[in-house]
Protein backbone atom coordinates (compact mmCIF):
# COMPACT_ATOMS: atom_id res chain seq x y z
CA UNK A 1 0.00 0.00 0.00
CA UNK A 2 2.92 2.22 0.97
CA UNK A 3 4.26 1.63 -2.40
CA UNK A 4 1.63 2.62 -4.51
CA UNK A 5 0.87 5.59 -2.05
CA UNK A 6 4.53 6.21 -3.27
CA UNK A 7 4.60 5.52 -7.18
CA UNK A 8 1.18 7.87 -7.39
CA UNK A 9 3.21 10.44 -5.56
CA UNK A 10 5.73 10.23 -8.30
CA UNK A 11 3.83 10.49 -11.03
CA UNK A 12 2.05 13.78 -9.05
CA UNK A 13 5.33 14.97 -8.92
CA UNK A 14 6.10 14.04 -12.53
CA UNK A 15 2.66 15.57 -14.45
CA UNK A 16 3.32 18.84 -12.21
CA UNK A 17 6.79 19.41 -13.27
CA UNK A 18 5.82 18.44 -17.05
CA UNK A 19 2.83 21.11 -16.45
CA UNK A 20 5.77 23.55 -15.16
CA UNK A 21 7.99 23.09 -18.40
CA UNK A 22 4.55 23.49 -20.51
CA UNK A 23 3.69 26.83 -18.73
CA UNK A 24 7.51 28.37 -18.80
CA UNK A 25 7.32 27.33 -22.58
CA UNK A 26 4.03 29.08 -23.38
CA UNK A 27 4.97 32.36 -21.71
CA UNK A 28 8.15 32.83 -23.36
CA UNK A 29 6.91 31.10 -26.47
CA UNK A 30 10.20 30.69 -28.04
CA UNK A 31 10.52 27.08 -29.87
CA UNK A 32 13.94 25.23 -28.97
CA UNK A 33 14.11 27.05 -25.74
CA UNK A 34 15.04 24.82 -22.75
CA UNK A 35 13.54 25.24 -19.38
CA UNK A 36 15.05 24.12 -16.48
CA UNK A 37 13.15 23.90 -13.49
CA UNK A 38 15.54 24.81 -10.75
CA UNK A 39 14.49 23.79 -6.98
CA UNK A 40 15.72 26.01 -3.95
CA UNK A 41 18.69 25.41 -1.31
CA UNK A 42 18.28 26.67 2.11
CA UNK A 43 21.26 29.23 1.84
CA UNK A 44 23.81 28.00 4.68
CA UNK A 45 26.86 29.97 3.98
CA UNK A 46 26.70 33.23 5.11
CA UNK A 47 31.07 33.99 5.60
CA UNK A 48 31.76 37.66 5.25
CA UNK A 49 35.21 37.03 5.86
CA UNK A 50 35.85 34.68 3.00
CA UNK A 51 34.36 36.84 0.83
CA UNK A 52 36.38 40.07 1.98
CA UNK A 53 39.50 38.06 1.23
CA UNK A 54 38.46 37.00 -2.23
CA UNK A 55 37.31 40.34 -3.00
CA UNK A 56 40.47 41.79 -2.07
CA UNK A 57 42.85 39.47 -3.98
CA UNK A 58 40.61 40.54 -7.08
CA UNK A 59 40.70 43.89 -6.55
CA UNK A 60 44.78 43.68 -6.24
CA UNK A 61 44.67 41.62 -9.58
CA UNK A 62 45.62 38.41 -8.34
CA UNK A 63 43.69 35.43 -7.53
CA UNK A 64 42.27 34.67 -4.28
CA UNK A 65 44.33 33.05 -2.08
CA UNK A 66 43.56 29.55 0.20
CA UNK A 67 41.22 30.85 3.28
CA UNK A 68 41.49 27.66 4.89
CA UNK A 69 44.83 26.76 5.23
CA UNK A 70 46.67 29.87 5.75
CA UNK A 71 49.99 28.35 4.41
CA UNK A 72 49.08 27.72 0.71
CA UNK A 73 49.41 31.16 -1.55
CA UNK A 74 49.11 29.36 -4.62
CA UNK A 75 47.62 32.58 -6.88
CA UNK A 76 45.91 29.89 -9.38
CA UNK A 77 44.17 28.46 -6.59
CA UNK A 78 40.81 29.27 -5.72
CA UNK A 79 38.02 28.35 -3.28
CA UNK A 80 34.81 27.16 -4.37
CA UNK A 81 32.94 29.41 -5.98
CA UNK A 82 29.38 28.04 -5.01
CA UNK A 83 27.99 30.46 -3.21
CA UNK A 84 25.25 27.60 -1.22
CA UNK A 85 27.86 25.88 0.73
CA UNK A 86 30.74 26.26 3.40
CA UNK A 87 33.09 23.95 1.17
CA UNK A 88 36.75 23.49 2.08
CA UNK A 89 37.43 22.75 -1.48
CA UNK A 90 39.75 24.71 -3.56
CA UNK A 91 41.52 24.15 -7.29
CA UNK A 92 42.31 25.47 -10.24
CA UNK A 93 39.70 27.85 -12.68
CA UNK A 94 39.17 25.02 -14.98
CA UNK A 95 38.34 22.06 -12.54
CA UNK A 96 35.60 24.61 -10.98
CA UNK A 97 32.77 23.38 -13.13
CA UNK A 98 33.26 19.77 -12.67
CA UNK A 99 33.56 20.61 -8.51
CA UNK A 100 30.50 22.53 -8.77
CA UNK A 101 28.34 19.29 -10.68
CA UNK A 102 30.14 16.07 -9.13
CA UNK A 103 30.23 17.68 -5.52
CA UNK A 104 26.84 20.61 -5.35
CA UNK A 105 24.75 18.17 -8.14
CA UNK A 106 24.33 22.14 -9.26
CA UNK A 107 22.76 21.20 -13.15
CA UNK A 108 24.45 22.54 -16.73
CA UNK A 109 22.58 23.60 -19.38
CA UNK A 110 23.66 24.41 -23.07
CA UNK A 111 21.98 26.73 -25.30
CA UNK A 112 22.23 30.51 -26.23
CA UNK A 113 18.69 30.99 -24.43
CA UNK A 114 17.05 29.01 -21.73
CA UNK A 115 14.48 29.44 -19.15
CA UNK A 116 15.50 28.90 -16.02
CA UNK A 117 12.05 28.23 -13.94
CA UNK A 118 13.05 28.53 -9.90
CA UNK A 119 10.49 26.89 -7.48
CA UNK A 120 8.53 27.47 -4.09
CA UNK A 121 9.42 31.36 -3.88
CA UNK A 122 7.22 31.33 -1.09
CA UNK A 123 10.37 29.80 0.66
CA UNK A 124 11.97 32.31 3.72
CA UNK A 125 14.54 33.82 2.65
CA UNK A 126 18.19 33.04 3.08
CA UNK A 127 17.31 30.77 0.29
CA UNK A 128 19.25 29.87 -2.98
CA UNK A 129 18.41 28.80 -6.75
CA UNK A 130 21.11 28.05 -8.54
CA UNK A 131 22.12 26.54 -12.11
CA UNK A 132 25.01 26.89 -14.38
CA UNK A 133 24.82 27.20 -18.20
CA UNK A 134 27.15 26.69 -20.53
CA UNK A 135 27.06 29.11 -23.48
CA UNK A 136 29.53 30.49 -26.22
CA UNK A 137 32.47 28.65 -25.18
CA UNK A 138 32.12 29.48 -21.48
CA UNK A 139 30.01 28.41 -18.43
CA UNK A 140 27.99 30.66 -16.67
CA UNK A 141 26.74 30.24 -12.91
CA UNK A 142 23.50 31.65 -12.75
CA UNK A 143 22.22 32.35 -8.71
CA UNK A 144 19.23 33.79 -7.50
CA UNK A 145 18.95 34.11 -3.93
CA UNK A 146 15.80 35.85 -1.57
CA UNK A 147 17.29 37.02 1.53
CA UNK A 148 16.45 40.39 3.81
CA UNK A 149 18.69 42.85 3.24
CA UNK A 150 16.67 45.15 5.92
CA UNK A 151 14.83 42.72 8.34
CA UNK A 152 11.41 41.53 7.46
CA UNK A 153 11.39 42.52 3.57
CA UNK A 154 12.99 39.92 1.53
CA UNK A 155 13.76 40.90 -1.71
CA UNK A 156 15.18 38.08 -4.86
CA UNK A 157 18.54 39.29 -6.35
CA UNK A 158 19.30 37.69 -9.52
CA UNK A 159 22.59 37.61 -11.39
CA UNK A 160 24.93 35.69 -13.66
CA UNK A 161 28.91 35.05 -13.05
CA UNK A 162 31.55 33.80 -15.26
CA UNK A 163 33.59 31.00 -13.93
CA UNK A 164 36.39 32.72 -15.20
CA UNK A 165 38.54 35.69 -14.87
CA UNK A 166 37.16 39.65 -14.72
CA UNK A 167 38.82 40.28 -17.86
CA UNK A 168 37.18 37.12 -19.70
CA UNK A 169 33.70 38.47 -18.52
CA UNK A 170 34.14 41.88 -19.92
CA UNK A 171 33.79 40.03 -23.26
CA UNK A 172 30.23 39.04 -22.11
CA UNK A 173 26.59 40.46 -21.92
CA UNK A 174 23.84 38.30 -19.84
CA UNK A 175 19.97 39.42 -19.93
CA UNK A 176 17.49 38.19 -17.45
CA UNK A 177 13.87 38.74 -18.47
CA UNK A 178 10.16 37.97 -16.63
CA UNK A 179 7.28 38.12 -18.46
CA UNK A 180 4.11 37.89 -17.43
CA UNK A 181 0.08 39.03 -17.22
CA UNK A 182 1.37 41.64 -19.64
CA UNK A 183 4.32 42.78 -17.51
CA UNK A 184 7.88 42.59 -18.91
CA UNK A 185 11.22 43.18 -16.81
CA UNK A 186 14.11 42.68 -18.39
CA UNK A 187 18.13 43.39 -17.25
CA UNK A 188 20.83 43.22 -18.98
CA UNK A 189 24.40 43.56 -17.37
CA UNK A 190 28.00 42.16 -17.91
CA UNK A 191 28.45 39.32 -15.70
CA UNK A 192 30.63 39.06 -12.79
CA UNK A 193 33.55 36.92 -12.77
CA UNK A 194 32.80 34.33 -9.93
CA UNK A 195 36.31 35.35 -8.30
CA UNK A 196 34.56 38.28 -7.14
CA UNK A 197 32.13 37.16 -4.42
CA UNK A 198 28.27 36.59 -5.43
CA UNK A 199 27.58 38.05 -1.64
CA UNK A 200 29.19 41.95 -2.50
CA UNK A 201 27.35 41.79 -5.92
CA UNK A 202 24.34 41.62 -4.25
CA UNK A 203 24.99 43.61 -1.67
CA UNK A 204 26.18 46.19 -3.53
CA UNK A 205 22.88 45.64 -5.38
CA UNK A 206 24.30 45.23 -8.50
CA UNK A 207 21.87 42.95 -10.12
CA UNK A 208 18.10 41.99 -10.83
CA UNK A 209 16.34 42.91 -7.92
CA UNK A 210 12.68 42.07 -7.17
CA UNK A 211 10.53 43.19 -4.09
CA UNK A 212 8.20 40.63 -3.19
CA UNK A 213 4.89 42.49 -4.48
CA UNK A 214 6.91 42.23 -7.94
CA UNK A 215 7.88 38.61 -7.52
CA UNK A 216 4.41 37.75 -6.98
CA UNK A 217 3.00 39.47 -9.95
CA UNK A 218 5.44 37.84 -12.23
CA UNK A 219 5.02 34.42 -10.39
CA UNK A 220 2.99 31.50 -11.38
CA UNK A 221 1.64 29.60 -9.14
CA UNK A 222 4.98 30.06 -6.66
CA UNK A 223 7.38 29.73 -9.68
CA UNK A 224 9.14 32.52 -11.09
CA UNK A 225 10.34 31.84 -14.67
CA UNK A 226 13.44 33.94 -16.33
CA UNK A 227 14.46 33.68 -19.55
CA UNK A 228 18.11 33.74 -19.76
CA UNK A 229 20.43 34.71 -22.97
CA UNK A 230 23.88 35.39 -23.30
CA UNK A 231 25.98 37.39 -26.16
CA UNK A 232 29.19 38.55 -26.66
CA UNK A 233 29.11 42.25 -25.97
CA UNK A 234 30.17 43.75 -29.07
CA UNK A 235 26.65 45.79 -30.15
CA UNK A 236 27.44 47.08 -25.83
CA UNK A 237 30.85 48.83 -26.74
CA UNK A 238 29.38 49.91 -30.65
CA UNK A 239 27.04 51.96 -28.29
CA UNK A 240 29.70 53.95 -25.83
CA UNK A 241 31.63 54.47 -29.22
CA UNK A 242 28.41 56.19 -30.67
CA UNK B 1 26.78 93.95 -8.39
CA UNK B 2 23.90 91.38 -7.22
CA UNK B 3 22.43 91.95 -10.90
CA UNK B 4 25.68 90.62 -12.35
CA UNK B 5 25.88 87.70 -9.78
CA UNK B 6 22.10 86.39 -10.66
CA UNK B 7 23.36 86.78 -14.32
CA UNK B 8 25.80 84.67 -14.19
CA UNK B 9 24.07 82.38 -11.86
CA UNK B 10 21.12 82.29 -14.49
CA UNK B 11 24.15 81.92 -17.28
CA UNK B 12 25.09 78.76 -15.48
CA UNK B 13 22.26 76.92 -14.72
CA UNK B 14 21.55 77.45 -18.07
CA UNK B 15 25.13 75.64 -19.19
CA UNK B 16 24.24 72.71 -16.75
CA UNK B 17 21.21 72.14 -17.90
CA UNK B 18 22.36 72.16 -21.68
CA UNK B 19 24.76 69.40 -20.57
CA UNK B 20 22.17 67.46 -18.84
CA UNK B 21 20.67 67.76 -22.24
CA UNK B 22 23.40 66.40 -24.04
CA UNK B 23 24.51 63.50 -21.80
CA UNK B 24 21.03 62.11 -21.35
CA UNK B 25 20.86 62.46 -25.12
CA UNK B 26 24.08 60.78 -25.39
CA UNK B 27 23.13 57.97 -23.57
CA UNK B 28 20.09 56.79 -25.16
CA UNK B 29 21.59 58.00 -28.69
CA UNK B 30 18.77 58.13 -30.21
CA UNK B 31 18.13 61.27 -33.15
CA UNK B 32 14.93 63.45 -32.43
CA UNK B 33 14.13 61.96 -28.93
CA UNK B 34 13.07 65.00 -26.60
CA UNK B 35 15.10 64.79 -23.42
CA UNK B 36 12.79 66.64 -20.60
CA UNK B 37 14.64 68.02 -17.25
CA UNK B 38 11.63 67.70 -14.68
CA UNK B 39 12.93 69.03 -11.42
CA UNK B 40 11.68 67.40 -7.84
CA UNK B 41 8.84 68.74 -5.95
CA UNK B 42 8.32 67.61 -2.21
CA UNK B 43 4.88 65.83 -1.95
CA UNK B 44 2.86 67.37 0.35
CA UNK B 45 0.04 65.45 -0.16
CA UNK B 46 -0.64 61.94 1.37
CA UNK B 47 -4.45 61.68 2.16
CA UNK B 48 -4.91 57.33 2.06
CA UNK B 49 -8.83 58.34 2.47
CA UNK B 50 -9.11 60.00 -0.70
CA UNK B 51 -7.34 57.28 -2.53
CA UNK B 52 -9.37 54.61 -0.91
CA UNK B 53 -12.57 56.20 -1.88
CA UNK B 54 -11.38 56.49 -5.90
CA UNK B 55 -10.18 52.69 -5.58
CA UNK B 56 -13.50 51.62 -4.33
CA UNK B 57 -15.24 53.60 -7.18
CA UNK B 58 -13.25 52.24 -10.50
CA UNK B 59 -13.91 48.58 -8.74
CA UNK B 60 -17.77 49.72 -8.88
CA UNK B 61 -17.44 50.22 -12.29
CA UNK B 62 -18.47 54.42 -11.40
CA UNK B 63 -16.14 57.31 -11.87
CA UNK B 64 -14.79 58.45 -8.59
CA UNK B 65 -17.15 60.89 -6.68
CA UNK B 66 -16.29 63.75 -5.41
CA UNK B 67 -14.66 63.81 -1.44
CA UNK B 68 -14.73 67.04 -0.51
CA UNK B 69 -18.04 68.08 -1.21
CA UNK B 70 -19.88 65.54 0.36
CA UNK B 71 -23.41 66.14 -1.43
CA UNK B 72 -22.28 66.40 -5.36
CA UNK B 73 -22.29 62.62 -6.58
CA UNK B 74 -21.98 63.18 -10.11
CA UNK B 75 -20.05 60.50 -11.54
CA UNK B 76 -18.86 62.48 -14.80
CA UNK B 77 -16.47 64.12 -12.07
CA UNK B 78 -13.16 63.26 -11.24
CA UNK B 79 -11.06 65.24 -8.35
CA UNK B 80 -7.55 65.99 -9.26
CA UNK B 81 -5.23 63.78 -10.41
CA UNK B 82 -2.24 64.74 -10.05
CA UNK B 83 -0.37 63.14 -7.23
CA UNK B 84 1.32 66.13 -5.28
CA UNK B 85 -1.18 68.19 -4.11
CA UNK B 86 -4.07 68.17 -2.06
CA UNK B 87 -6.11 69.95 -5.09
CA UNK B 88 -9.71 70.75 -4.12
CA UNK B 89 -10.19 70.96 -7.95
CA UNK B 90 -12.46 68.66 -9.43
CA UNK B 91 -13.62 68.05 -12.82
CA UNK B 92 -14.41 66.27 -15.94
CA UNK B 93 -12.06 63.86 -17.17
CA UNK B 94 -11.51 65.98 -20.48
CA UNK B 95 -10.32 69.08 -19.13
CA UNK B 96 -7.81 67.05 -16.45
CA UNK B 97 -4.50 67.89 -18.53
CA UNK B 98 -5.54 71.70 -18.60
CA UNK B 99 -5.93 72.22 -15.21
CA UNK B 100 -2.81 69.80 -14.98
CA UNK B 101 -1.08 72.67 -17.01
CA UNK B 102 -2.50 75.44 -15.57
CA UNK B 103 -2.79 75.35 -11.76
CA UNK B 104 0.32 72.78 -11.38
CA UNK B 105 2.54 73.82 -13.99
CA UNK B 106 3.32 69.94 -15.06
CA UNK B 107 4.91 70.21 -18.51
CA UNK B 108 3.62 68.35 -21.48
CA UNK B 109 5.88 66.99 -24.02
CA UNK B 110 4.80 65.54 -27.50
CA UNK B 111 6.34 62.49 -29.34
CA UNK B 112 6.19 58.97 -29.42
CA UNK B 113 9.93 58.74 -27.88
CA UNK B 114 10.74 60.95 -24.83
CA UNK B 115 14.04 61.30 -22.47
CA UNK B 116 12.78 61.75 -18.52
CA UNK B 117 15.64 63.67 -16.94
CA UNK B 118 14.81 63.41 -13.13
CA UNK B 119 17.07 66.05 -11.50
CA UNK B 120 18.53 65.83 -7.47
CA UNK B 121 17.99 62.40 -6.60
CA UNK B 122 19.74 62.64 -3.44
CA UNK B 123 16.31 64.13 -2.10
CA UNK B 124 15.17 63.09 1.03
CA UNK B 125 11.80 60.84 0.41
CA UNK B 126 8.52 61.59 -0.02
CA UNK B 127 9.78 63.35 -3.36
CA UNK B 128 7.69 63.51 -6.56
CA UNK B 129 9.13 64.25 -10.64
CA UNK B 130 6.09 64.37 -12.54
CA UNK B 131 5.49 65.42 -16.77
CA UNK B 132 2.42 64.45 -19.21
CA UNK B 133 3.65 63.06 -22.48
CA UNK B 134 1.05 63.61 -25.59
CA UNK B 135 1.28 60.47 -28.07
CA UNK B 136 -1.19 58.22 -29.91
CA UNK B 137 -3.93 60.83 -29.27
CA UNK B 138 -4.16 60.55 -25.62
CA UNK B 139 -2.50 62.19 -22.52
CA UNK B 140 -0.09 60.17 -20.01
CA UNK B 141 1.00 61.26 -16.99
CA UNK B 142 4.73 59.91 -15.50
CA UNK B 143 4.91 59.55 -12.21
CA UNK B 144 8.68 59.10 -10.56
CA UNK B 145 8.09 58.79 -6.78
CA UNK B 146 11.16 58.57 -3.94
CA UNK B 147 8.96 57.09 -1.00
CA UNK B 148 9.74 55.35 2.51
CA UNK B 149 7.68 52.01 1.98
CA UNK B 150 9.57 50.70 4.97
CA UNK B 151 11.68 53.19 6.91
CA UNK B 152 15.18 54.57 6.29
CA UNK B 153 15.17 52.31 3.02
CA UNK B 154 13.55 54.84 0.25
CA UNK B 155 12.62 53.29 -2.90
CA UNK B 156 12.04 54.97 -6.64
CA UNK B 157 9.07 54.29 -8.16
CA UNK B 158 7.88 55.21 -11.62
CA UNK B 159 4.40 54.25 -13.68
CA UNK B 160 2.65 55.83 -16.67
CA UNK B 161 -0.91 56.94 -16.15
CA UNK B 162 -3.47 57.37 -19.39
CA UNK B 163 -5.72 60.33 -18.62
CA UNK B 164 -8.79 58.23 -19.52
CA UNK B 165 -10.78 55.56 -18.51
CA UNK B 166 -9.16 51.93 -17.11
CA UNK B 167 -10.83 50.59 -20.49
CA UNK B 168 -8.56 53.04 -23.01
CA UNK B 169 -5.59 52.46 -20.86
CA UNK B 170 -6.11 48.79 -22.44
CA UNK B 171 -5.51 49.84 -25.12
CA UNK B 172 -1.57 51.03 -24.21
CA UNK B 173 1.61 49.70 -23.16
CA UNK B 174 4.50 51.92 -21.58
CA UNK B 175 8.17 51.54 -21.29
CA UNK B 176 10.51 52.71 -19.14
CA UNK B 177 14.39 52.77 -19.31
CA UNK B 178 17.35 53.17 -17.81
CA UNK B 179 20.54 52.35 -19.61
CA UNK B 180 24.05 53.43 -18.24
CA UNK B 181 26.91 51.79 -17.97
CA UNK B 182 26.85 49.32 -19.55
CA UNK B 183 23.45 48.20 -17.19
CA UNK B 184 20.22 48.14 -18.81
CA UNK B 185 16.78 48.06 -17.30
CA UNK B 186 13.53 47.73 -18.68
CA UNK B 187 10.14 47.37 -17.82
CA UNK B 188 6.61 47.15 -19.64
CA UNK B 189 3.03 47.39 -18.73
CA UNK B 190 -0.06 48.24 -19.32
CA UNK B 191 -1.16 51.96 -18.06
CA UNK B 192 -3.53 52.36 -15.11
CA UNK B 193 -6.27 55.07 -15.82
CA UNK B 194 -5.37 58.29 -13.42
CA UNK B 195 -9.13 57.59 -11.80
CA UNK B 196 -7.06 54.36 -9.95
CA UNK B 197 -5.01 56.20 -7.76
CA UNK B 198 -1.39 56.13 -7.96
CA UNK B 199 -0.42 55.82 -4.56
CA UNK B 200 -2.59 52.30 -4.57
CA UNK B 201 -0.18 51.65 -7.84
CA UNK B 202 2.93 52.34 -5.77
CA UNK B 203 2.05 50.74 -2.35
CA UNK B 204 0.60 47.73 -4.42
CA UNK B 205 4.66 47.63 -6.32
CA UNK B 206 3.29 47.32 -9.68
CA UNK B 207 5.52 49.72 -11.79
CA UNK B 208 9.19 50.04 -11.67
CA UNK B 209 11.15 49.93 -8.85
CA UNK B 210 14.32 50.71 -8.15
CA UNK B 211 16.56 50.24 -4.76
CA UNK B 212 18.64 53.45 -3.57
CA UNK B 213 21.56 51.60 -5.02
CA UNK B 214 20.52 50.63 -8.34
CA UNK B 215 19.27 54.10 -8.78
CA UNK B 216 22.59 55.46 -8.03
CA UNK B 217 24.05 53.05 -11.04
CA UNK B 218 21.51 54.19 -13.65
CA UNK B 219 22.42 58.13 -12.08
CA UNK B 220 24.92 59.91 -13.32
CA UNK B 221 25.70 63.35 -11.71
CA UNK B 222 22.34 62.80 -9.33
CA UNK B 223 20.30 63.12 -12.45
CA UNK B 224 18.68 59.89 -13.65
CA UNK B 225 17.80 59.63 -17.41
CA UNK B 226 14.31 57.39 -18.11
CA UNK B 227 13.61 56.97 -21.96
CA UNK B 228 9.72 56.51 -22.16
CA UNK B 229 7.55 54.98 -24.88
CA UNK B 230 4.52 53.94 -25.53
CA UNK B 231 3.18 51.73 -28.17
CA UNK B 232 -0.42 50.48 -28.69
CA UNK B 233 -0.78 47.21 -26.70
CA UNK B 234 -1.09 45.00 -30.09
CA UNK B 235 2.03 43.12 -29.57
CA UNK B 236 1.06 42.02 -26.17
CA UNK B 237 -2.62 40.61 -27.64
CA UNK B 238 -0.44 38.52 -30.42
CA UNK B 239 1.76 37.38 -27.92
CA UNK B 240 -1.36 36.32 -25.23
CA UNK B 241 -3.17 34.35 -27.83
CA UNK B 242 0.76 32.18 -28.74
Amino acid sequence: MLFFTQCFGAVLDLIHLRFQHYKAKRVFSAAGQLVCVVNPTHSLKYAPTRCAAVQTSVEQGVLPPCHHHEAVHDPQLVPCTCPLFSCPWEGHLEVVVSHLRQTHRINILQGAEIVFLATDMHLPAPTDWIIMHSCLGHQFLLVLRKQEKYEGHPQFFATMMLIGTPTQADNFTYRLELNRNQRRLKWEATPRSVLECVDSVISDGDCLVLNTSLAQLFSDNGSLAIGIAITTSKVHNAEAEM
